[in-house]
This record gives C-alpha cells, sequence and structure tokens, in this order.
C-alpha cells in the first residue's frame, strides 16, 4: 500500500486534494470517466484527455469476461493494452457480477455465477480472485471485493452485509501486493442505517486502506438520504485518505456529495447519455432528437470549449436523426467535457474557499431536465 | 466555372497536379473520403484531417432528404454545417437515387422517385435541380446529373444513355452559377464501348467543363474492363483539366487508373470496411474478428504512422468482438490513413519519375484478402 494523497485546502467540508500514482497524478474532487472494456465507449483516448479527464475506471468484470486478465497482464497490463497512459482504478467485478450475471450464489468465500458471454460456464469470484485479476490488468487503485444491497433492505440483512464485507476487505488487503503509485481501497456499506454506516468505516479505518469508497448508493434512493448516508459517513474516515463515492451521478449529486466531503466519483451517466441523444449543458441536459433543434445554429453549451460546441445543435440533431456514429462520438466527448469543466470549478472554488457560492450559482441555471 | 488545374509532372500516362478551389487546394493524384450525410462515418473532421485527407465527398441524395439542401444553405452551407474547411466535391445525387430509391420513372426531362426516408413521399430530379441543390450545400464541384447504367448493357441502350447524359450534362452547365474557385464536372458514359466512351468524351469536352468524371465504372465488370475503359477515355480528354473515376476503388484499382492518367478517386471501401472489421495493411486485408488476432501484439501495419498503429492488433481484435463503437472508429481512421499514404507514396513517385517502379513494388507486397 503506497498511494500518496496530498489535501490541499478545505473549504467546510468540502476538499481539495491530490492523488499521486506510477501513472501520474490526479486532482480532487475528481470524476472518472468509465471505460468499461478497455475504452471509454466512442471515444478515442486521446479524445477522453482533451477533455481534461485526468484517470479512469475500468471494469473488473468485463475484462476478466473478455479478454480475460491473463490476457491483458501478457498484454503488459491495462494502460498499455488501451493506450491509457494516466491513472486507472478498476473495481472489484462484484457489482457487475450481482446485477449483470446469473448469480448462483454467495457464500462467505466468494461468489458464484454465470455469464453469457461465455455460454454459461461457471465462475468462482473470491476476494482474492478480485484482488489478483486487478493486479493483472496493473490497475493503480485495487477496489475490495463487497456486496452491494440493493435499497431499502432490512436491518438483519444489512448487519450480515456490513461484517461480510469487513471480513473480505481484509482479505483483500492481505492479497495486495504492495508496489509504489498502486493502492487498495475498502467499500463502506450499512445501507441507509447511518450506526451501520460507522460502523462499517470504523471496521475499515481499523484494516486500513489507501483510500475508502462509500458503496451501496445511488442505488434507486432519494438523494436526501444518499446524501445523509454521506455525511453520516465521512466523519468517521480518516482525512488523510481519499474518498470516493461510487457510480454517482448527476452534477447536483457530485455537488452535494463534495459539499460532504467525498473526493472521487465516477458515472456512466455522461457517456451512456451521448450515445442516446441527450447533452448536458450549464442549463440543463437536452434530448438532441427533439425537432426544435433542427434549424437552431447555437452550439450545445455556448459556455463549452469542446469540438462539438464549434458546431450547432442543428448539426449534432441531423446525426442523431441519421444515427450516425459522430453523433455518439460528440455528444459523448462533449458531456464528459462538461463533467470536467465542472469537476474544475469546483477545485478551483474550493481553493477559493467559494465553494458554498458556486454551488448555489450552479443549482440557479441549471434546470435538469429540458 | 473557375476551378484552377496545375498539372505539375507527368511520369507516363501517370499525372501530378494541383486543384484550387475557394476552400484551399488539394494535390492529386487525390482520394476524396466519402462523407455521405455530411459526416466521414466513425470520424470526427479532426481525425480525418489527421489521415492527411484533402478533399471530402458529400451524397446530394442523402442531404437532401436529410437535412435538405435549403436548411444546409440557412446553415451556411456544407463546410460549415460539418465543420470540413477544405474542399468538398458533391456527387449529382443520380446514382443513390437509381441505387437507393424507389425509381419512378426516368423522363427526358429528370427522374421521379420515390425515397423511405420520408415515407415515400414523390420526388422529382431535373439536371437544374440537382446543381441548384449542390449550389445550396455551398460544394466546390459540382457534378452533372448522369444516368449510370449497369455492366453489360446493350449497344443500344448505352447509345441512348450517352446521348442523354450530354443533353443533360449541357442542362447543368447552364444552371451552374460560375463563382471563384467553384467548378463543374461532366461525366463521360458509353458502358464499355470503347467508341462510345470516346464519343461521350468529346461530347463532353465540346460543351467544356472544369474537369471530367469517367461514370459507369466499378459497377461489377472484371478490372481489365475498367482499365481498358480509362485507357480508351483518357486520350480525348484535355490534358489541362483534372479527370475523376467514381467510385473507385481498391488500392490495385486506384493504382491502375493512375498509370491510364487518371487524378481523382472516391470510394467508400476504406471507410465500409472500418465498419465490419476489415483492416487494410501493405500485405493486403485482415478480418480483425479472426480469432488468430486475440494475442497478436503487433499493430496493424508496422509502417503505419495512425494512432490505431500505437495499439495492437489484440486490442483491435478485442474492441471488434466486443462491438465497440471504438473499433469501427479506430480501423476507420487507419483504413483511411493507409489510402492517404497510398496517394501520398503516388504523388511523390510520379515527381520522382518512379511510378512504374513503386506501382510494382506495391503489388509484390500487396497480398490482398489475408
Amino acid at each position: 500500500m503506497s498511494l500518496k494523497f496530498d489535501l490541499i485546502k478545505v473549504d467546510g467540508n468540502a476538499r481539495r486534494g491530490r492523488v499521486h500514482t506510477a501513472h501520474g497524478d490526479f486532482e480532487t474532487p475528481a470524476f472518472m470517466a468509465v471505460g468499461t472494456a478497455a475504452t471509454v465507449k466512442a471515444l478515442t483516448m486521446d479524445m477522453v484527455r482533451a477533455t481534461g479527464t485526468q484517470v479512469i475506471l475500468g471494469n473488473t468484470y468485463h475484462l476478466m469476461m473478455r479478454p480475460g486478465g491473463d490476457l491483458v497482464e501478457k498484454m503488459g497490463g491495462l494502460h498499455k493494452f488501451g493506450g491509457w497512459t494516466g491513472p486507472i482504478l478498476t473495481d472489484s467485478g462484484g457489482f457487475q457480477v450481482m446485477s449483470l450475471s446469473n448469480l448462483v450464489k454467495m457464500r462467505e468465500e466468494g461468489v458464484e455465477f454465470t455469464s453469457h458471454i461465455d455460454g454459461g460456464i461457471k465462475h468462482f469470484l473470491r476476494p482474492e480472485d478480485s484482488v489478483n485479476i486487478q493486479h493483472q490488468l496493473d490497475s493503480n487503485i485495487t477496489m475490495v471485493l463487497d456486496e452491494c444491497l440493493h435499497l431499502p433492505t432490512t436491518r438483519e440483512r444489512a448487519e450480515k452485509n456490513v461484517d461480510m464485507v469487513a471480513r473480505w476487505a481484509k482479505r483483500s488487503k492481505d492479497a495486495f501486493v504492495n508496489r509504489a503509485g498502486y493502492g487498495i481501497f475498502g467499500i463502506v456499506q450499512g445501507a441507509d442505517y447511518p450506526d451501520l454506516r460507522e460502523k462499517s468505516a470504523k471496521q475499515l479505518t481499523e484494516i486500513g486502506f489507501d483510500g475508502y469508497a462509500i458503496g451501496g448508493l445511488a442505488v434507486g434512493e432519494p438523494q436526501e438520504t444518499m446524501f445523509r448516508m454521506i455525511a453520516t459517513t465521512t466523519p468517521h474516515l480518516p482525512t488523510d485518505k481519499p474518498r470516493y463515492l461510487m457510480g454517482v451521478g448527476t452534477p447536483l449529486d457530485i455537488l452535494g456529495a463534495v459539499e460532504r466531503g467525498v473526493d472521487m466519483f465516477d458515472c456512466v451517466m455522461p457517456t451512456r447519455a451521448g450515445r442516446t441523444a441527450q447533452a448536458f449543458t450549464r442549463g440543463g441536459t437536452m434530448n438532441m432528437k427533439n425537432a426544435r433543434f433542427r434549424t437552431d445554429m447555437a452550439p450545445l453549451d455556448d459556455k463549452c470549449g469542446c469540438p462539438a460546441c464549434k458546431l450547432s445543435r442543428a448539426y449534432i440533431h441531423h446525426l442523431v436523426k441519421c444515427n450516425e456514429i459522430l453523433g455518439a462520438m460528440l455528444l459523448t466527448q462533449h458531456n464528459l467535457w462538461f463533467y470536467q469543466d465542472l469537476m474544475r470549478d469546483i477545485r478551483e472554488h474550493i481553493e477559493n474557499g467559494t465553494f458554498a457560492q458556486f454551488k448555489n450559482e450552479f443549482i440557479k441555471t441549471y434546470k435538469g431536465e429540458n
């Protein structure tokens, strides 16, 4: 375990930091672009870099199925394989095993599942397997295998979950190979029970990790619940380690989480929206299929500097209507650019001690879905 | 009519030239990337530029249906609409009317058709309409409306075709609005009858155009027939105007046509192949779906400088297997890069008077489909 984190500035509970990895640094609060199968969908890595993205996330489940951890290792790791030279974080595979595969059985030892990808062969994934595969991928930040519950859930179920997650976290840490510039993060669970969140945070802190994720949120609960669970959890996490809210979220989710002390985010939202004709703008999101854009000469967002914003909404609308691949490419890049602009603004305002004002201003103009 | 063409050097019948347009110059022999619906499929215009492409082709049929000539004109023309600042040539729409639409009737006045795109509304396209739409698109090179016959065809049919094409060409020229840096090309027909090709070339030359296309080839006839028709036609075309072989072709087609005096080409081959997992290389084409590439650490082509060739065949294979959009993007750019490398080599060798040797060397290593 040796991933260096500098906490540069605190503004309220919002934090401005920097994570140092073997493949370079990234500034926090950070938004990680999701690069599921060794590609951020519809973008070249040059296009990803241009958005201001500094760190990407790989999905261990997808990569272990195709092309496989052995193959990526043989190819020199994920950075070399996919051409992303910056920091990479990988998830444990657990979330996708539980959501995408045919889950056969959860056991203390690990999780048994089958997948349509390889025609239903039985797989067994233990915490140690997940850590080993992430090592093969040469991931800079390894996530421990956990179990992510759906909300709502019973207290009994959540209690069992928290304890098993702690045992799995310990096994994951033991299996992790320490190298300079590489680290492993634990994942806090506890559903929507504040005392269980606190217990989980303490258990994981006791084991000791390079960073702490908050898991089991953004699974359908109200935003208010999510914010409450974050606020409950962060005070029990060490201040000198980064905190990562998994799978989050909308611009407003991110602002609320930063306000409560979160440093890192990942979400498919900007990239997936780019493939379904949705554009993020400072005024809210727009569905570019809408006929009102047919003759609209304005750019998607006149404050955006991305290549799509050198063109017109009418052109983007045309591409979308014709099902042109370029429509997905330009919108994906634009959306990621928008998210990274937001993160840059957040970082700048924390440095200046003006985060709260910035957040209020942003919310005032961001009108949600248009 | 005022499109300037410089003939810089002749090597055998191969010609090295330069075409000057209102949107910049392009060097000949030139390969035009096909940008059907105001987009070269799966590429940003920056990615197109990076391949060395200097001129792109737009399809009038697609653009008149979606988004429409009026709209593109309102948006400031095709260059501004799609973000390609260099020269653009547009076809007349005739070829797609006859191949993609439900052709209702060919008449002396024009062609009547319906299209699935707008739900079967009846359209009528006269030579004057085609020229007017291309003017709305602000195309640098307008093509006259012609009728492209399938091969083989009867002599009687071909004779009628040649005469009608000449009458339509005259009407097209009369409808064309002269502007500096914009031009109009006639299209030689005549099926595979040498005397009709000669007749058509002479008829068009008499009308007088900024350039001359050879049409009605690459429609299923043997390569030898195509080469013979080119060799029959070019001696009857003025030497001080560019010659354009429409819809051609493979690397070997292009080499054979350059050898017989052709200056310009367009073909969907490199871009379409990129969306169907096919890679062009100096050794021939490769199907990247093939399992033998699973662990192949070599680049697609070790003499290629494109972004895909900084990565491995194994990675491209992985993208293709996972149906990732990036697979189509990288392969399309690579294939276009390969074509433009070929054109650069052709131009350089004509300048050096070594075209014949280059052609023979290229053919020796280019093994077709692998």
